[in-house]
């Protein structure tokens, strides 16, 4: 009999019985993953959630780790997991929460509500004149997989004409107007009023923002990252802010996270610092979306079925 | 020869090329409403543009006052307009940039955005949960005109399910999903995750929202306000905030405007604070809309035909 730990957060019974179903010839075992050991993870021949990597060395039990997270760079690092593993991620589950923060961030900063936050603190009423709209806007999507394509069909609601820009060839789908590939985004970059980048954490998109990208941008641009920290380099986003390069930024996500309480980050005026706080289980609904994914390639793995979401670890993407 | 002032702000001269053409049997003048006298307006049989109206002292010579802002309500008030004065409003000019601005201080308050800026006014790495979102929300529409109207449909694109209230009955327009009467609001108010309020300016609405009214929204509800500031008395608001009786509000518009420094509201954490900022012509795109209306009207009156947005003096309200 099959051991499965299933260190997933925030479930309630139904979430849990749902779970016992998918594996019901299994033994499951329920953990909080700041719990685990690596005698657990030894004993465990598949694992439902995130745990921590360093505890894992590459078990050679494990068949099959189904992530409950979007992201899966900390795990195809070498030494982490075999290759024989499967590892699949909960990509799909966070789109609507993430792309909702965006949005709203977007909006905050199109309608100069952050200024008058800071206005309010000091008790100050003071008119911060035009502000920008989403009608008409032009957006850049820059990493069109299910967040990306969620954002992006917000925005069109809204009255964005909407570029898309991916890393691999695909027929046009409908949540954009144009699409392009990553290697012709400079050529389109001059268009955009809205800059959305939700690019992974790998290799290929490590300081992606360039100086020279920023540059390029209109200089009332307003760029969001939502993606990974690491796709822009913190002293570049600091001399784009304040270069003037772009009008605005709001980023989710650090080189280093926390933010540390001396970055000049921080007292920038014209970027919004958000937490790493778009996804998680911050929308109720995602939980549910996570578990649905877990329960179906669990059922899916122990039956010989499709699994969804599996990570290829030479590029840290879907496979 | 009639006499046309006009004082709209941010004219340029392909505006006013249009205004000249639709009042070409006239002879017109272009002025700063803060540079008008008494006797400017004496002179004037048509104003387009507002002036101040401790100045008007209801001219009789004044046939047609067609206002470039939305409300009316100043000019309403006894003493200031002889009433046989044709007056009109520039209303739906304006519904994009306050809807928008309602809508993003929505979101923003769903998405905890006030407080996370907050936080890093504090250099503060902290998660504040659990978000809200409009997607299958309840979103109660209170005045439902051109702004409400406008609010609805980008609320209703972002997934919510919107209920509109107005003071005159008539079908249900497609922007809503069920419409009641103003009487009928207090049979809704708990359905509410969003309050969003639009009423004009007027005796019926003053203090529309007592403390009643608060108490029967969701603990979780979110209120907006950007129609006028005397529908809301600010302790009644701070008592409601303070006392938990709902979530979250965004307020443009207040009592006593500019908001005193020694405002208690400035310092509501659960409160955010803008200076009647969602209107005027901080969207490019508005001033055209009003000179369109303005010259629309123009054209209308002098020719005998229908005039658009014409003010009943006993309401305050459109005819």
């Amino acid at each position: 009999m099959r051991h499965i730990l299933v260190t997933l957060p925030e479930l309630n019974d139904a979430h849990r019985q749902k779970l016992r179903e998918a594996g019901a010839s299994c033994e499951m075992r329920f953990m909080e993953a700041k719990d685990v050991s690596s005698a657990d993870i030894a004993s465990a021949d598949i694992i439902l959630g995130n745990v921590p990597p360093a505890l894992l060395g590459a078990p050679e039990g494990l068949e099959f780790f189904q992530l409950g997270s979007s992201g899966a760079d900390a795990y195809v690092a070498g030494g982490v997991l075999n290759p024989r593993t499967v590892l699949a991620t909960s990509t799909g589950a966070y789109s609507q929460t993430v792309a909702e923060h965006a949005l709203a961030a977007t909006l905050m900063l199109l309608k100069k509500m952050h200024l008058y936050r800071d206005a309010q603190a000091r008790h100050e009423w003071t008119d911060f004149g035009t502000v920008g709209t989403l009608d008409g806007a032009v957006v850049l999507v820059v990493g069109l997989g299910e967040i990306g394509s969620y954002y992006a069909r917000l925005a069109r609601a809204l009255g964005a004409y909407v570029i898309g820009v991916k890393r691999r060839s695909s027929a046009k789908p409908d949540c954009v107007d144009e699409l392009y590939l990553t290697d012709e985004l400079d050529g389109v970059l001059d268009r955009a009023d809205v800059v959305m980048s939700v690019l992974p954490g790998s290799a290929a998109t490590a300081h992606f923002y360039t100086a020279e990208r920023f540059r390029a941008m209109k200089q009332s641009c307003i760029f969001i990252n939502v993606g990974r920290g690491n796709a822009v380099a913190s002293d570049v986003l600091e001399a784009a802010l304040r270069g003037g390069e772009i009008a605005a930024a709001a980023v989710d996500v650090f080189e280093t996270e926390p933010l540390p309480a001396d970055s000049p980050l921080w007292g920038l005026e014209n970027l919004l610092v958000t937490p790493h706080a778009s996804g998680f289980y911050h929308l109720p609904a995602t939980v549910g979306r996570v578990v649905d994914i877990c329960a179906r390639n669990l059922q899916a793995y122990l039956s010989g079925g499709e699994i969804i979401n599996v990570v290829d670890f030479k590029t840290g993407y879907k496979k």
